[in-house]
C-alpha cells in the first residue's frame, strides 16, 4: 500500500512535543565541534529500536538494547568522537552513567533513556567531559530548528551533510473512544541520521533517531520500524563494513491528536488502514534518509540506485540489488562514468538470490540525462557509448535490472568508489 | 602434515614433459601484447579443476567444466583481452571451437583440452583472430623458460607482475611394481596464475594452470586440488567481486619416475604418506602464488596477511581471517599505515564465525620492522604509535589475531586499498 504523505523541511522536532539540542563537551578536539546531543519527548512514549548484529557491540548498544526492551524510551543521549566500543567494563559503566545522568537531569527513569555513540573504537570514553556538560546539554534543548540542527551536528563524524527529514500525513478516519467523533487527523514523523562510511546492509555505523506524534503501540511500532529499516537502511551499502554501534530508534509520543487536543489522539493498536498509512510513511522517510546517506557516502561523487524488477521474490530482488550496488567494480565504473554492464551482470551472478538466470536479464542505465538499455537476454545490445557517458555523468544514477523470474521488486542504494574514499579512510584517526 | 619441499625458480615447464608458449593474435590492441597461450603435456595426463561459482559463467568455463569431468585434460588454451562471458550461443560455440582447434593442432581429443579466457565481459570473442593464430601458437611452445614466460604474459590483464612458482620434493619410498625396487623419487610441481582485481574468496578472476610430473589418480588429484585451493586462493581477497571466468586446473603427467625412467613412476592412488607429501607441496605452491597475487592486487602497495589462531575450528579461523583481510576499512587503514585495530575487531565481529568472543581476542601487527601488540582481551593496550607506524610502513604486513576458542588456525591474504585501485577500475575499458 502506498501512503499519501507530504515531505516537510524539518527533523526530529517537527512532530509535536519533541525537543532537541547539542553542545560541545570536549570529546572532539576543537571547541567549535559539537559532540553531545539530546533528543527528548516531553510526554511519555512508546518506542522500538533495531541494533547492530556485529558480535563486537559497543557498550552503549548493550545498555540501549536492555532499556529498549521496555518499549518506553523517550530520551536519547548521543555523542560523537568516541564509539565507546572495545572499552571493557569501564565502557559499560560509562554508558550506564550516560543514561543515568540524562534520566536524572530530565526527571525520568533511566530505563526510558537510550544512549548512542559514534567515533573511534577502543579509546576510553571521557565520561567526566560528558558529566561536566550535562547542565549545558539540558539547557540546549528546544523545539526549534536550531535545537534540532545542533543535535544533528553533534552526532556527525565524517558526514559532510546534515541528514534530516520530516513527513506529515493524514490518518484515515478513526472514531474517538472518548468523544465518539469520527475525523481524520494529521500525524508527523521526523528523523535525523548520521552515517557515511562503514555502511552496509544491516545498517552499519549509522545512528537514526525517529520521532512521531502518532500514538502507536510498542509492538506495532516495532513491526513498522523493522519493515521500514529492512527496505531502506538495510539496502544501503557504502563499503561493506558493519559497525559496532548501529542503532535506529523510534519514539512515538501520541501528541498529534484531533485538532490541538492531544488527549483524543487515537492509538494505533491493531493492523489496518491507520497502521498501514503510518508504516508506509515511516518507510518513506527512511528511504529519503537512506538516499541522503548514500549521497554522502565517504568520498562519493554520485548516488547510485539499483532497482531490480521481475525477481522471484522481494528477498531475491533485494539480494540482487544489493549485490550490484555493493560491488567495488560496479562502484568504480560509476565513478569513471563507464557503462560496464558486464560488471553489473557479474555482481548479480554472485548475489546468492535463489532464482537468477542471466539469459533472462536486461540492464539499463538511467539518470536525468536519459535512459539507455545496455544488456538484454544477458548479452550486449548495441548502444551509444557517448549517450551512456552523458547519462552516467549525472549526480544521480539508476541501474535498472529486469530478471524474468516473477514480480519481486526491490531497490538498493549506494555510491561510487572514489579516490576520496581511500583518502578519508587511510588515516581516519589522525 | 608439513611437507619438505624446495622452491625452485620456474613455472609450468619445470615438471618434465610440459611445453608452453604464447603469441599475439590480435585480441588485445597493440601488436606487442601477447594474448593467446598454450600449455601442453606431451604425455597423457590425469587432471582436476575448480571453477567459478558465479551464476554468470563464461562460455569457456562451461566447455572446460564439461571436458574436465573426464579427468584427462592435457592441454589448456588461454586468451586474455576478452572474457567470452555474456556472449550467448555464439560465445559457447567460440569456446568449443577454441578447444577443437587446439585438439586438432596437437592431435589429441577435444575432451583433453580446456579453455581459459579473461578480459572484458559482453564483447563477442574474435574467433577468427584465434583461428589465424593457431599455427604460430603451436609453433611457440617449448619446454624453455622463454615459452613459459610467453604463456604467462599472454594471460595477464591488469597484472603488473608475472606470477609463477615451482617446487620439487622427494616422495617417500615406494616399491616399484615393475622392478620391486624401493626408492624415493623426486617430483616437481609448477604453476602460473593471473589475477589482480576482482579477487575474493572463491577465487574470482583468476586463471591458474598447475603442472606436475607426479602420477596421481584423478580422484586424488581432485581431492588435493580442492584442499589446496580452499587454503590458498579461496582465502585471498582483493575487492570482494567474484568473476565469471575463474578456473584453476592441474595436470599430472607422471613423467617423473625413478631416475630418468618415467616408466617406473609409481602412481599415487591411495591416501598415505605419498599422497600427503604431494598434497602438502601443492598447497605450498598455491599459497606462494596466492601471496604473489595479493601483492599484485590492483593498486596494492602492501601485502596483507591475516593469521588467526585459537579459533574453534579451521573454518571459523578462515572466516575471521578473510573478514579482516577483506574489510575496506582495514585495507584503507593499512594503506595509511594506521594501527586502527578497532577496525580489525569490528571486521572479526561480523565475520559469521560460529564462535567469537571479542573479550578473548588479542591483535598484533607484525612486519620485518618488528611486532607490536595493540589489543588484548578485546580492549586497547598502550602501544607506541611511532613503532606501530614503522611496522606498518613495511611492504609485507601481518595482522596476528588470537581468539580463545580452540586450536583452529588459518591465514587469509589481501592487500591495502589505495587510490590506484580506484584509478585502475574507474575506466578499465578505455
Amino acid at each position: 500500500m502506498k501512503s499519501c504523505y507530504t515531505e516537510l523541511s524539518g527533523g526530529v522536532c517537527t512532530p509535536r512535543d519533541f525537543l532537541a539540542g547539542g553542545i560541545h563537551c570536549g570529546i572532539k578536539a576543537g571547541a567549535s565541534k559539537r559532540d553531545l546531543a539530546l533528543v527528548y519527548s516531553t510526554k511519555p512514549c512508546t518506542s522500538a529500536a533495531v541494533f547492530t548484529t556485529n558480535r563486537v557491540e559497543a557498550a552503549n548498544i548493550t545498555v540501549s538494547r536492555k532499556h529498549s526492551r521496555g518499549g518506553t524510551i523517550r530520551a536519547v543521549i548521543a555523542n560523537s568522537g568516541n564509539a565507546n566500543a572495545c572499552t571493557g567494563a569501564a565502557g559499560l559503566e560509562a554508558a550506564r552513567r550516560m543514561a543515568a545522568l540524562t534520566a536524572e537531569k530530565l526527571g525520568i527513569p533511566a530505563e526510558e533513556t537510550a544512549v548512542a555513540s559514534t567515533g573511534v573504537i577502543g579509546v576510553p570514553l571521557p565520561l567526566e567531559k560528558i558529566e561536566a556538560g550535562m547542565d549545558a546539554l539540558a539547557a540546549s534543548i528546544s523545539a526549534s530548528e536550531a535545537g534540532q540542527d545542533a543535535a544533528l551536528e553533534a552526532i556527525m563524524t565524517t558526514d559532510t551533510r546534515k541528514k534530516a527529514a520530516a513527513v506529515e500525513f493524514v490518518l484515515p478516519a478513526q472514531v474517538s473512544p472518548q468523544t465518539g467523533e469520527t475525523r481524520p487527523h494529521t500525524i508527523r514523523i521526523g528523523a535525523m541520521v548520521k552515517g557515511s562510511g562503514m555502511i552496509h546492509p544491516n545498517m552499519a555505523t549509522m545512528i537514526g533517531i525517529i520521532t512521531t506524534d502518532a500514538a502507536v503501540s510498542a509492538p506495532l511500532l516495532d513491526k513498522a520500524l523493522r519493515r521500514a529499516v529492512n527496505r531502506s537502511f538495510n539496502r544501503l551499502t557504502v563499503d561493506g563494513d558493519m559497525s559496532t554501534n548501529d542503532m535506529v530508534l523510534i519514539m512515538a509520543n501520541g501528541a498529534a491528536g484531533f485538532g490541538m487536543d492531544a488527549a483524543v489522539n487515537i492509538p494505533i493498536e491493531t493492523e489496518g488502514p491507520a497502521y498501514e498509512a503510518f508504516a508506509a510513511a515511516l518507510e518513506g522517510i527512511c528511504i529519503t534518509l537512506t538516499r541522503q546517506m548514500a549521497r554522502d557516502g565517504e568520498g562519493a561523487t554520485r548516488l547510485l540506485t539499483v532497482t531490480v524488477k521481475g525477481a522471484a521474490s522481494e528477498e531475491d530482488a533485494a539480494l540482487l540489488a544489493r549485490s550490484a550496488a555493493g560491488s567495488s567494480l560496479v562502484k568504480a565504473a560509476i565513478f569513471g562514468a563507464d557503462a560496464n554492464w558486464g560488471r553489473v551482470l557479474c555482481a548479480l551472478g554472485y548475489s546468492g538470490a535463489a532464482s537468477f538466470n542471466p539469459e533472462k536479464t536486461a540492464v539499463s542505465f538511467s539518470s536525468l540525462a536519459g535512459s539507455i538499455e545496455v544488456c538484454k537476454n544477458g548479452g550486449s545490445v548495441p548502444f551509444s557509448e557517448e549517450t551512456a557517458k552523458k547519462i552516467l555523468l549525472e549526480e544521480e544514477i539508476e541501474i535498472q535490472v529486469t530478471v524474468g523470474e516473477g514480480d519481486g521488486e526491490a531497490s538498493a542504494w549506494g555510491c561510487d568508489l572514489s579516490y576520496d574514499y581511500v583518502k578519508i579512510n587511510g588515516d581516519y584517526r589522525s
